[in-house]
């Protein structure tokens, strides 16, 4: 079972990340000109329910990627609704 | 457990329709300079990773999911090793 796990938070991790870059340039540049409200709304939404399903079927490696990946969703959806 | 899984598949559904936009742009314009090729790399090895773990927990939404989330993000790869 540790193994699965493991498989879980590594991909958990690589495609927390992969939303890290977004976040910095939005938060430095203060420009989402060209960051789609319908993709970050939609992705938002997504990683709620994610979260939702995790919690439900009881996968650490569901709740915890789809907690970070939430925090930085919104970040970016803050970022977008302030600088548009 | 129907509903849980009806959660799961919305969520796959949202989180995979997402990369839909980005995948038409480039396919369209054959421009993919300002793609990140980090970034799609990371995102392919995280999503096969899901893949593996949902096979592993035996979870039909992760695995549809992460199933066309693969095929969307290997389009992208291969887009932008194309035309980079």
């Amino acid at each position: 079972m540790v193994y699965i796990e493991i498989i879980g938070f590594a991909a958990g991790t690589l495609t927390t990340v992969c939303l890290v870059p977004q976040v910095l340039k939005a938060w430095k540049t203060k420009l989402t000109r060209d960051v789609s409200l319908v993709w970050v709304v939609t992705l938002t939404i997504g990683v709620v329910l994610w979260l939702a399903y995790g919690i439900l079927i009881n996968s650490l490696p569901i709740i915890v990627a789809n907690f970070f990946t939430l925090i930085l969703s919104l970040i970016i959806l803050l970022l977008k609704l302030k600088y548009k």
